[in-house]
């Protein structure tokens, strides 16, 4: 079985996130060894200087790539990344397997994002949209398309 | 206060959705009078023909329009439409109020997306992501980034 990671920055606050993400997590049991792994995230004040989130992206970086388990591939999500569509991430899920060990990490920023080790370290960098999404609105947005992703590669019903 | 609203298809079926469009609906409230106004979903077989798609999209097209307030423009929500950056929809919603009475309608099909007849009829078409996503989910995604847009216009801090 395939395994699956989305590192994210921080728990979701809102409950209806939590109930979301709770219910893909479950759906994709069928599919995959799947799970979310949640850093803490760093304090920052209200206003902060782009030094300051320099530094908070670089030590949230680095405590994310720690959480990577060896041999997995590496997505990082951001917002300039490349959009495909949702057949496309199916492929693209699909041929880790073909190339490599099939285990993915899928890795989402904090509110200011990933540093730049981040997205150096990952083999592909995937956008959802040209919008600016909130990062645990995104944590939903993407158990939604893993799944579906997997839905496509297994035949399963597209739903829309 | 500008008027939006978003017109949709059939019940949100997950509690999760409904108290994620509910807390958006609050929020809207100090920028705009904002409504979601849903028809009923038609009835189709679990695998529809093409003629018969096109049947209930015209039908579910007919009682969407009708649901349009007089003078309000039009934006359809399509995959085929065109992306646009969330900075990019907050001018766009100004420059409704600008050009013309400030008000919206947002419109998003059913699982089968929109008819012709609703396309033709919106002043602009409107794609969140190259990805499919559910349009129930697609509901709470509009709604987050109307509510955006409204606090980008309004000056507000930016979640992201």
């Amino acid at each position: 079985m395939q395994k699956v990671i989305i590192l994210c920055v921080g728990k979701l606050k809102e409950e209806y996130w939590r109930l979301a993400c709770a219910e893909y997590a479950k759906r994709m049991s069928r599919f995959a060894d799947f799970s979310i792994v949640e850093i803490d995230e760093e304090r920052l004040p209200d206003s902060p200087s782009p030094a300051q989130i320099k530094k908070t992206l670089e030590k949230e970086g680095e405590r994310l790539l720690t959480k990577v388990p060896s041999g997995f591939e590496i997505v990082s999500m951001c917002i300039e990344g490349k959009q495909i569509d949702s057949e496309s991430l199916a492929k693209k899920i699909q041929e880790t397997a073909i190339n490599g060990s099939g285990n993915i990490a899928f890795i989402i920023g904090g509110s200011w994002g990933l540093s730049d080790e981040v997205k150096n370290a990952s083999s592909f960098r995937l956008s959802m949209s040209k919008m600016t999404f909130p990062h645990q609105m995104a944590r939903v947005m993407l158990c939604e398309q893993i799944y579906r992703a997997f839905q496509i590669s297994n035949g399963g019903k597209y739903h829309k």
